[in-house]
């Protein structure tokens, strides 16, 4: 293993972008972090991201050599390398391997934050070693990424994985994307939060989250209370965990994963949403899948995951063509 | 390519078994059938099935070799080589790698019907050239085989594939197997049976159908009726079409395939199916998705598909041993 090579992980979130340098075993040497900025032009950030990039760079230790650039981003594209109408920037339409051209002559990679997940689990998480698995991100919406015979699944559209936006109630809750219903309106932060406000306003019973002005209703608030006993907070992540457990039996009639992992902000409620889930799921499945599909927790390090994810997605480029190295 | 070569296609259904003897290039040079009668033991078929077999490849010309055996089956699966409890057969567990090494020292391939048919397409069919497409049977049950890289998916159960038992509404139609509401209750000869009965219940209306009893009641005749105007008949088919293709939505989330290929005695009523199924499946696609999926007749001649399909199986393991033969 050639420990001089390292590749950058980029993350590009609504509100921060994150990036690191990380070397082939998934080891982060160093990190840092911008605000992303998306009001300003594409050219604007790409010139600013190069500008931390290379300050990141020049502190490492001297005789390393870039290999790649790994880019995760919302609605980015694996085949054309693009960021398209991504839903929390305000661009329409990003070349990122063109405007990342300016700067390096490197291999440039770029898939959604999702299946960067889902990269950095294969190549460095919980995944390593299995060939069909599944990376659920909960976070303010609900991203998807799946592996299948051991490679992300990009499909024609190069979007495939998007269960956030498969419909659990026609004519439901209205979804960013324009459907009603999506998954992801009841399966992540903002999910359960609309929950939990339906439910405080359908009982009648006493409730810790009562005394919370709606943007104090966080799912970390539904978090401590449902840790505290709170029955309205319980119900709420029963409810949220049955609805996904219900798409999860769905997708592993699709793939028939071998793990579904959960990743991201309401994953960390551990229990309080991993048991309605696999009850759920479990309930919902097909005879021939029962009891072969386990859902976990991330194997990656919460912290450093989208880092770790993008640059995943360039390691596992080049072992396409030298997989012994 | 190698002429002489042959395998034996064999599709193993729940009244008749049919075999062929099929070249590299997808043409069939002889076929024959078999009563499967399932209610006999495994071994008694295979005993019956070499005989069969021997016969066929008797009345070809001499000088071929037998390349391998792939066979479709209920609840085949493709990594152990089994038949597993069936759902159209009497057999629980059938070792058919087994059973079939007492008679032959060939490569033997197994998988279930609809992913022989997905194989099918692959090789032979419109799905050439593809690299991730979906094959729905609408039969009896619907079945599913889905292509991803170029290659099926097995997943980690050997049983991905089954969109027939995803669930399109919690509490309703009882399935074969066990679950309420599964998609196979809704889009299959037997679903659009029970939503016309349904209709004919509900709806005061006049309707060539009220003139038939229940075992006359069939798919054909509704699609004969509905050919002829009748209104009953039309709205089964516009609400079979419209459940099925909010589900091929679902699908195209997970997978994103360039096109989907309905197949078997439903798809015959052509428009009458595709039209409302094409057009539920575009209102329910994420924006991302929206014109990128095609949902097409199969290319590959119905009357052998089965046996064409188990075929390609075969084919398509000896490709990736020696892709350019």
């Amino acid at each position: 293993m050639d420990h001089t090579e390292l590749v950058l992980g980029i993350d590009i979130g609504g509100t921060n972008t994150t990036l690191g340098a990380v070397d082939r075993s998934g080891r982060c040497l160093a990190e840092t972090a911008m605000l992303t900025r998306s009001e300003q032009p594409p050219e604007t950030f790409f010139r600013r991201l190069q500008r931390t990039a290379q300050a990141l760079w020049d502190g490492l230790p001297k005789g390393h050599r870039l290999a790649g650039i790994g880019v995760g981003a919302p609605n980015g594209n694996y085949y054309r390398g693009t960021i398209e109408a991504p839903p929390n920037l305000s661009w329409d339409f990003v070349d990122v391997r063109k405007e990342m051209a300016a700067y390096w002559d490197v291999l440039v990679a770029v898939t959604n934050d999702a299946n960067a997940a889902a990269f950095g689990e294969l190549m460095f998480g919980a995944g390593q070693g299995m060939r069909d698995f599944i990376v659920i991100t909960l976070g303010t919406g609900l991203g998807t990424g799946i592996v299948v015979n051991g490679d992300l699944v990009h499909g024609f559209s190069g979007f495939a994985g998007e269960l956030g936006h498969t419909i659990v109630e026609y004519g439901g809750r209205p979804c960013g994307c324009g459907l009603l219903g999506c998954l992801e309106t009841y399966a992540s932060a903002t999910g359960i939060r609309a929950t939990a406000r339906e439910l405080l306003a359908a009982r009648p019973e006493p409730s810790a989250l009562r005394g919370l002005a709606e943007p104090q209703l966080t799912s970390k608030a539904i978090f401590e209370a449902a840790q505290a006993g709170d029955p309205i907070s319980l119900e709420a992540f029963a409810i949220t965990g049955r609805i996904l457990g219900r798409k999860l039996a769905d997708a592993v009639a699709h793939t028939s994963p071998e793990a579904i992992f959960l990743f991201g902000g309401l994953a960390r409620a551990g229990a309080l949403i991993f048991e309605p889930t696999r009850q759920a799921m479990e309930e919902n499945l097909y005879s021939v899948f029962r009891g072969t599909v386990q859902v976990l927790p991330s194997g990656v390090p919460q912290g450093q995951a989208a880092i770790l994810g993008a640059a995943a997605l360039i390691w596992k480029e080049l072992a396409k063509y030298a997989p012994l190295a």
